[in-house]
């Protein structure tokens, strides 16, 4: 525990402006007028000062474009452009996040910009593995420590707060309060370990702490704001909701000076416009909730960002499809989500019954193409090819594909974007077909394992308990590909329950296949299980990209060799 | 320069054996197998100490299973295996490159495995940024020396050599000798680039160096062997051939202790079985030989490792699909290839009868499947959907995916490996279809460019003037996809060479737009290439793994946002 500060009383409370906004990845422009407007904002209300996310600049994360010495300099054209701007504006102090270069070097940094000094910079000294941030960045080791408004602020970044040292540095420079600008992607848990993160670094510091987190989608990445406040206890004093972009909350500090009076914080957060802060310890949100609301932001910022005028979807009239329909539309709206199904001679009555059912009920276009013609087609194309040769999973992918290909060439024409319905425990054993039921722009589930299908699909349901937009038979039917007659995926597959539960522990937690069946799993599953997991890897090379929301998903950061012959139990 | 070394001469000159051997990934128990049998070859002919590749008893590179620790401790058993099987030779030593666990830390390391005493253990200090290594190793701190046949070896591993600490380290502890345990990959200009650093290496530290390169393919990667020897003055002694595995060629030291009898190291390297080595100064190979040699590897590799019956290509009677056949023949034999043609209306006679001749000459199974009545299929089905508007690249990508499909059903029944033909010209521009012409196992082409292409098509007909496979109208037509009556290449892209440019200035080099005009590239060809670079970002993140021959491909380490608005000037 470090000597007590016992800094002066201030003139006036510092008011401290939090800007949980969501940028578009390298457009810089639009980034800088967002910012300017949320300076707008906190000056309205007589903030001090003005704290961006980490990269809000640039957006997050820009990954090889950092490579770039054009990109760099585009950021930093837009930093002097914003630091011109405050110049004018003459009494705010604005706190941004970018990637800056000095000395050859490329530095994750904090810019101070405010009227008549120059810009004070701090570098990041932690850098994020989730991120691969070491491929782009030194690390800083510097702590930046600046008085606005009578208060000795230590400005630091992200992944600083993961460790004891940037924190301390930014105390022993005489920091009476932590500023931490962060882009922070979420999956499940994420909010209460940063929260945990932050609250030591008041604790060890004795010092009140404030994280402006980024939100919004990018690629597989989904930034979840839940900004927050601590005060010097590490206690909580307030938390912006999840999911939201918030221009220009508030933030005030009171009773500065005077230790023991708690809170030092006295949150007035969420006094412009967004919905009202919430101090429970962890997220308000159920966890089934959380997740519903990260899949749509995804899906959201990845139609819009990329400029999609809608979304298209092959429905199956399968518990997967549905789920995807539903995140759709809660995400874009009726109008700009549209379906087709594509059945063959083993669609059942009950698929086409019940896709038809559920977009009446929602309200959304729903088309039938049927893809007898094409299997016939191929069947008489390939027949001198496969003469005397037993049918196998060779037809049941043609299948798969007219599907896909159909899907592919109305979105060729219309511009939609191709949602993909896969699910995690599909991927994670290959029960799927390579440019069949794989084709798409973006895997909505590709992070969901089947068993978080079924809790989503019900969440959904019970939420509008008058109006559930998932037809109960669509969730009671056991699952099935409908690929040849009768077919169900437990032909194939382990119960969904055990499958799930081989693949968290094998893929997530890397445990052994021994600790498995040790853990109760029968070795004939395990042992399955993990040979198809690693034959698969091959599929999940190709996939599309798809939203993260577990601590180990498919992603960028997903690197296992494909070329592989241990793991074969 | 470090005070000299006065070294007594040792009894009899040492007695080296490098083994430049060909692992597979994860495949431990032949891996210790194929070190064992080197070092009985190593045995045979008197050699004191037998050398390894780096990570060589696992495979290189092992990415995220080193993150697992039942592989990490299925390593530790085979190491355990090969010291207990080394005891009992009893006459030499092995020092042997294998991932160590080290107080829950994790390093690249090598073992020196010798009779009667507990094996010595380097931790490689300089990790690889190309292999990722900072995801999974912690960096060494400590040199290792250990004394062979009265010669003081300090033990270094791959890009240890980049810079000067590690071999200091060495010398400072000292050494008098370097032994260089290496998996670098191969790319063009890489052979001299390791030369120049070993050759550093050794002058700084007046030590001749021997540095053991691993051979092999492994997903994108092709390492390519051509182990060196260079003498205390830096000068090449002697190189082992690039791309061929090499079980156990000696290298002696002799003169030892007089320093200024050169050459210090007679090299008698390949004296067992290999080639004869070269001692030139770079590679003996020409650029299109290497770069030849490194596909074939690789695909060679891809089908063995993987252990696919063969491949099959789908042959337009174009360049790049030509190029890929005969290097597949030459990589897998006529036996294991075959090719498929799918004409449509808009393939010429003369592509059908370019295919029929050069598969005639080569002596490959070569099938015709017609896709014109899927072409029609489609057509009507998707007739009512895409009434009233105009035909446009949807159609033409029904085409690529018709082929994709029947492709993709005979590598279904049959089991063979889809070779994709696509060049890195396409993927960088996006000319081509997702799940069209981008479907396969291994993209051969994926990092040449299709000047490349060209010179390599010319080279290999060169290489047997009489018996030249390429058809001299496949290389001599123009470019076309034949998606449309009369359609070429240079309808949507400018002249290869230009694009070719500017992918190598922009996309290699990180050249700016700017920077390439003033390099006297047009404006507008500059302006469409980058934005049709960026724009087929999704395209690329769902291509099958290609071989990687230049120092930047779109590989793993190929990190670019999708989402993006930077870049389109």
């Amino acid at each position: 525990m470090p000597p007590p500060l016992t800094p002066a009383l201030p003139a006036m409370p510092l008011k401290i402006a939090v800007a949980q906004i969501n940028p578009t990845l390298g457009d810089l422009p639009a980034n800088t007028n967002k910012i300017l407007a949320a300076v707008e904002e906190a000056r309205q209300f007589g903030a001090h000062v003005l704290v961006t996310p980490e990269l809000a600049l640039c957006g997050c994360p820009p990954e090889d474009l950092l490579l770039r010495p054009d990109f760099l300099a585009t950021c930093d054209h837009a930093l002097n452009s914003l630091a011109e701007k405050i110049e004018v504006f003459g009494d705010i102090t604005l706190i941004v996040g970018h990637p800056a270069t000095r000395d050859g070097a490329c530095y994750n940094a904090a810019s101070v910009l405010r009227p008549g000094s120059p810009p004070a910079v701090y570098q990041k000294m932690l850098l994020s593995e989730e991120l691969n941030e070491y491929r782009y960045f030194s690390p800083g080791n510097a702590p930046l420590v600046v008085t606005i408004g009578g208060v000795a602020c230590g400005i630091v970044i992200g992944a600083d707060i993961d460790r004891e040292t940037p924190a301390r540095y930014a105390r022993a420079a005489g920091a009476e309060l932590l500023l931490v600008l962060a882009a922070s992607p979420y999956h499940i848990g994420k909010p209460s370990e940063r929260f945990r993160n932050l609250a030591s670094r008041a604790r060890e510091n004795d010092l009140p702490a404030i994280y402006v987190n980024l939100v919004g989608g990018q690629d597989e990445f989904v930034f979840d704001g839940g900004s927050l406040a601590v005060d010097r206890s590490g206690e909580l004093a307030a938390r912006l909701p999840q999911f939201q972009e918030i221009q220009g909350s508030e933030i005030s500090l009171a009773g500065w000076g005077e230790r023991d009076a708690n809170p030092n914080i006295v949150s007035r957060w969420g006094s412009l416009r967004s919905p009202q802060p919430t101090n429970s310890l962890s997220s308000n949100l159920c966890l089934e909730e959380e997740v519903w609301q990260a899949l749509t932001l995804g899906i959201r910022d990845y139609v819009e960002k990329n400029r999609f005028p809608g979304a298209l979807l092959g429905f199956s009239g399968g518990i997967d499809s549905a789920l995807v329909l539903a995140l759709a539309v809660d995400a874009l709206g009726k109008e700009r989500v549209r379906t087709v199904i594509m059945p063959s001679p083993y669609t059942s009555q009950m698929s086409l019954d019940d896709a038809r059912a559920m977009t009446e009920a929602l309200g959304t276009r729903h088309d039938e193409i049927g893809i007898e013609p094409v299997m016939r087609t191929f069947a008489s194309l390939l027949a001198p090819h496969f003469s005397g040769l037993p049918a196998d999973t060779s037809e049941e992918n043609i299948q798969a594909r007219a599907r896909g290909m159909i899907l592919m060439a109305l979105s060729n024409k219309s511009g939609e974007l191709v949602l993909n319905a896969g699910n995690k425990s599909e991927m994670a054993v290959g029960y799927c077909t390579l440019y069949g039921d794989m084709v798409g722009g973006l895997a909505v589930l590709t992070d969901i394992p089947k068993t978080m299908v079924y809790r989503l699909a019900r969440y959904r349901n019970r939420r509008e308990p008058g109006n559930a937009p998932i037809p109960e038979n669509i969730i009671n039917r056991p699952p099935s590909a409908e690929l040849k007659p009768g077919q169900t995926d437990q032909d194939s597959l382990p119960p969904y329950e055990i499958l799930d539960a081989i693949i968290k522990g094998y893929m997530e937690e890397n445990k052994s296949a021994t600790e498995l069946i040790n853990d109760g799993l029968s070795k004939e599953d395990v042992t399955k299980a993990i040979r198809l997991f690693h034959l698969a890897e091959y599929k999940r090379r190709q996939a599309p990209v798809g939203i993260l929301v577990t601590r180990r998903g498919f992603g960028k950061n997903w690197r296992y060799p494909i070329t592989n012959r241990w793991g074969y139990p």
